[in-house]
């Protein structure tokens, strides 16, 4: 069949346009749910009101920060203006304030719909588990289809219109600028308000962990969506379209080389066919008969897994796409599913790791803190060679095509990985709903029998996180491998330009690498000191509020009929702080790189990258294991093993929970988004760092 | 001048002698001092005793270990005896034996004098302040000169004798075979027992810290020296003979090409003035009239500095060394004194960090703990700053003199970090002896004005640790870097041999190489993880036998005169343990690296060695760092501050102080050791993993 890169446009755009209004469906099937329960309206609309004034304060900070981005880039890049085409600097703008806006557009509709379908979850648990399993789901998959129909639309938009990788980073940079507010804003927004509301609620008072009358309470549940929602969404987004972009730059690169424009064609091709994947996969999602969630979650997503190799398999015969680069992402795809049961291992309270460090808590928080740490660094391990194999197998596989070929391996491996992130998405945003749904059935007096469906909603929640997360953390390693790659090709594209010679690759033995990777590695060390320094920072502002509202407010303690908190100030303190808290970390990583770039130009960089990915893929996979399996060592425990509820044992469980909290929900998937954004960065500056730089 | 190379080894064996002079001189000094306590006398002797007991132990264990090794190296190394020349493999296994053995010597020699100066420095004190640091110092010092006489001596010796690289490298792996032992092992020894002792007495019991009731104390007064002061031994014995090794194997690789012998006199006679300097260093020491023994120890370390600048330029001058290469060195230097300051500025309780985590311990554990971890990841990156520009600069300089004298720098400038190592250990040693003598003074109820000098003196070696302690491991990192280079100097050797193309660097965008650099990374992690367990489970064994004791010997709980515990039974579960737990996490990086090698080959082997050192010192530098802080932060609450001892703040300060022990203590510094000897195998293996391997 002949093949025309329009063709191919076409379709990504039209698989766009179907899940958009697959996500319109949904919307308005939770929509359409019943809900009748005036006190659990009056809280939802709390949250609902809480989350939209973050997503508003936090939109308008980032639009300065964009707006002052914008304006440099204009300026001078991919050239400074006066060397180069102002044409170019004018596309890379718009790209860049395109990719904010899609992802931003997609975090709004998602905490939306999130904070409609955790109101009628929790209605529809009254009539039994399946309804409400669904309205759960489908509010997630709303958020799941919106991020990736956005994100396809977008780049193929831009590439189309373009055909420029400057762009097309942009466009990426964008997306990755947003997510670092979205993401680690957010982690220490929901961290701020969840240690805080426990430490004065459960701790200091004694009330149950929901009581309205804490004021830090609605600022939790604004926090799961914020954080969880529309924080993670925009972190996947991000991975998403950098995935697409390395594989998009390097596949343009062999394009001038050996003109060859193919592979341009089925990474359209493969994006596409993986959204339309995941679009029937979370349509057909089901609650089997025998009624447990976490299977019907696990089976649609290797439903999807499945599909989507069977279909690529089928567009490669069809369009004569190369076998061994469909070889590449498959490995990608199944490598995912391998890490996502790994880190399962580590954090499923019935598996070993977590009843051991249950176990280890009943000699006291000492021996939670060090065992649960010690259980965190192992399992780094399978996910690391699960990573480096992958890698290295893509490599092997597409490197016989040819020359350039090796690297566009692993970006489709990356993007394998990546595929089913529609469902990913779905998955993992199913979890605050039916979280905040389980917060909303005891605060509206649901009763015993609603809260254990509810409850057993949120367990399937916490079990699937983890694949998601594995997933996630995995696809981020790969992708950013990739960048590597389009970092090289952007730096020798600007070196034929230049008249300079082309750089092979980076050599571990040439200092400047060296001393690149030596401080690479250190960045998301420091970067997730300050998110988690933060967190404690903002908590300690916060818990101020709430003393003083305990101590002035007429009534609260008592819980007086009529006396309500004044939530919107520990919401406003949440706000406040974490963006404050956000911005020197996100700049330090963005300055750190300027300086390792311009001291020691593209050699150093190359060092700076690798020792970022290497260090960030390990703290990044240590804090997330870590901090959920000190979570479910503490449900294990309050299950009542090991001494149950209110023992010593679980005090211990707590402290270990609350460390790891901006473990997981903070600093550890904040990484990701650092460690993308230096890669994008320096990707952006390839040509300015080969020309102005100190050593190099 | 002319300069004949055999005159050097004179040099180095005649200093070497000296320092054994010194040694004595100071063994008889410390003798002499006067002990009339009957009961410290009596304490002193178990302390004596069970350290001895765990050495013999742990040598006969070694033996075994050190008789495969030297078995399988016989047949195999340098090459398959059946290929190679049957002599070769000779040398080897007879460096390989003498490097153990020499080490092992220096740290029986080293035990033998701390557990005689604890019991002297104990008695000093009630005389004043002078003679007490006095006799803790100097009996410290007879293990820096040992240690450092003896690996002066064996590795001139063994170069001298055979003039090979593969008998030079099998000396220092000796070396480090013996360093994994002693320093983890004695990390899981001295951990075991303080966290049992301390669990049981000061937790459960609430008996004071040094009671002779507690069955566990005398194994906690044991493993000071057994970690501290025999473990460190080794370490710095190991890391001293891995970089003048290093140096060694590069200037002979330099020697083949250039023909320019005066290189390898020149690592001769800078090993030999270090030490030379280290002597004079420690027999000028004195507590100045101001009396502030850290002072004292900071003083005599710098004179030491500045003299062997002043000494090294001389012997420069006088023998026509290249300039170049001493400024090398001199950047070593100089950088290990700012790393060691770096340190000291995270862990030390007049500074900032500390304070911060005192005051956040009032919010309970949990914060203790977050900010500990926090402050520990931010130290991390000057220390890492610190290396990667010293190896840049060290190459820069060194780069113009010829091809590949770029990586001699760095060797070199590793060798001027470690050139004052006689001073460190002679520092460093003096910090567990003062830690028991302040522990005897309590025992023999001396009085407060004795235990008051006594904690002085005690609070410099903590205070001068941190500074030592950043040395050590900024020494491993840059002798890891020449390490790096000896490995490729190495394969360069045996790729011309077998008729292959010599190898040029470890190029990152090589699949292989990042394959290997992802598993580096990821095995100091799973060691420490493996280490901390090991505490971990052996606590568990010892207490549980020290709640035995408690229950079964009638009268030892209320301290009936004449009952007295079986110190002897908790030795031997801490020795055992301690054995047991560590084996497995030493032939795991062991086998790691053979798995690594055999399926990727040298470039493999080349990207592992570099993700080794990279995560390596990140997780050594924050967790001896992090430790460090607890430790301090919990001191600095007993003093009176935020609450002050038995105050909540203080209850969980002692959580994060036991969190950190084994963090600083067992596998905090044991990573060193470990990426040491998988730097070492995979130089001895060179050959082999260019000949036979999977991917490669």
């Amino acid at each position: 069949m002949n093949v025309s890169e329009k063709g191919f446009f076409v379709f990504a755009i039209a698989v766009s346009l179907i899940s958009f209004v697959v996500a319109y469906y949904f919307y308005r099937w939770v929509n359409a749910q019943k809900s009748e329960n005036k006190k659990i309206a009056e809280i939802g609309e709390f949250i609902k009101k809480g989350s939209n004034t973050f997503l508003k304060r936090e939109y308008l900070v980032l639009t300065r920060f964009v707006g002052i981005i914008a304006l440099l880039m204009l300026v001078f890049l991919p050239k400074p203006i006066w060397s180069g085409s102002p044409s170019d600097n004018i596309w890379m703008v718009i790209s860049y304030i395109l990719g904010t806006t899609l992802s931003a557009i997609a975090g709004k509709v998602g905490i939306q719909v999130a904070t409609i379908a955790n109101v009628k979850s929790a209605e529809a648990a009254t009539k039994g588990i399946k309804k409400s399993f669904l309205v759960g789901f489908r509010g997630g998959a709303v958020m799941g289809m919106a991020v990736v129909g956005t994100s396809l639309l977008g780049i193929t938009i831009i590439y189309a219109l373009t055909h420029q990788a400057s762009a097309v980073l942009g466009f990426s940079f964008g997306a990755s600028s947003l997510a670092l507010f979205a993401k680690a804003g957010g982690g220490i927004f929901t961290k701020t308000a969840d240690v805080s509301a426990d430490l004065v609620g459960k701790v200091e008072l004694g009330i149950p962990e929901d009581d309205p009358r804490n004021p830090a309470v609605i600022a939790d549940n604004v926090g799961d969506n914020v954080g969880d929602v529309a924080g993670m969404g925009a972190d996947l987004f991000d991975s998403n379209v950098a995935a697409m972009s390395a594989a998009l730059v390097i596949a343009m690169a062999l394009d001038k080389t050996i003109g060859n424009s193919l592979n341009i064609a089925m990474i359209f091709c493969y994006a596409a066919i993986g959204l339309l994947c995941s679009a029937i996969g979370v349509i057909a999602a089901r609650m089997g008969k025998r009624g447990d969630p976490t299977k019907a979650l696990n089976t649609s997503t290797y439903f999807t897994t499945a599909l989507f190799a069977a279909f690529t398999a089928v567009a490669t015969w069809l369009f004569g796409f190369e076998w061994r680069i469909w070889g590449a992402t498959a490995i990608g795809l199944f490598v995912g599913v391998i890490i996502g049961i790994s880190s399962d291992i580590f954090t499923n309270d019935n598996k070993k790791p977590v009843q051991l460090v249950a176990k280890a808590s009943k000699s006291g928080p000492a021996f939670t803190i060090l065992s649960g740490i010690s259980y965190g660094f192992v399992s780094v391990l399978p996910s690391m060679v699960g990573i480096a194999l992958s890698a290295l197998l893509a490599y092997k596989i597409c490197a016989p095509i040819g020359d350039g070929y090796a690297m566009f391996g692993i970006a489709m491996s990356a993007m394998g990985m990546l595929s089913i992130v529609g469902m990913i998405i779905s998955n993992d945003a199913y979890g605050p709903i039916v979280d905040n749904a389980r917060g909303l059935a005891e605060m509206g007096d649901l009763g015993e029998e609603v809260l254990s469906i509810t409850d057993e909603l949120d367990s399937a929640g916490n079990t699937v996180k983890a694949v998601t997360k594995g997933f996630a953390i995995g696809a981020a390693g790969l992708t950013i491998i990739a960048l590597l790659g389009a970092f090289m090709s952007e730096v020798n594209i600007a070196a034929v330009e230049a008249g300079l010679e082309q750089i092979k690759g980076f050599d571990i033995i040439n200092p400047l690498v060296f001393f690149g990777l030596m401080i690479g590695a250190a960045i998301p060390a420091l970067f997730s000191a300050m998110l988690m320094l933060g967190v404690d920072r903002n908590a300690q502002r916060m818990i101020q509020e709430t003393h003083r509202q305990f101590k002035e407010i007429v009534g609260l303690k008592e819980g007086k009929e009529g006396v309500v908190p004044e939530y919107d100030k520990c919401i406003d303190i949440a706000t406040t702080g974490a963006l404050k808290e956000l911005i020197p970390a996100g700049l330090m990583s963005i300055i750190a790189t300027l300086i390792v770039g311009f001291v020691g130009g593209v050699q150093a960089i190359g060092g700076f990258l690798t020792g970022n990915i290497v260090s960030g893929l390990l703290l990044a996979l240590f804090m997330s294991n870590s901090g959920g399996l000190w979570d479910n060592a503490k449900k294990f425990i309050e299950a009542g093993n090991e001494g149950g509820k209110g023992s010593d044992t679980h005090k211990a469980a707590v402290v270990g929970d609350t460390v790891g909290d901006p473990f997981k929900d903070t600093a550890g998937p904040s990484i990701n988004t650092q460690v993308t954004v230096v890669s994008l960065v320096s990707s952006i500056m390839a040509a300015l760092f080969l020309t102005y730089n100190l050593f190099g």
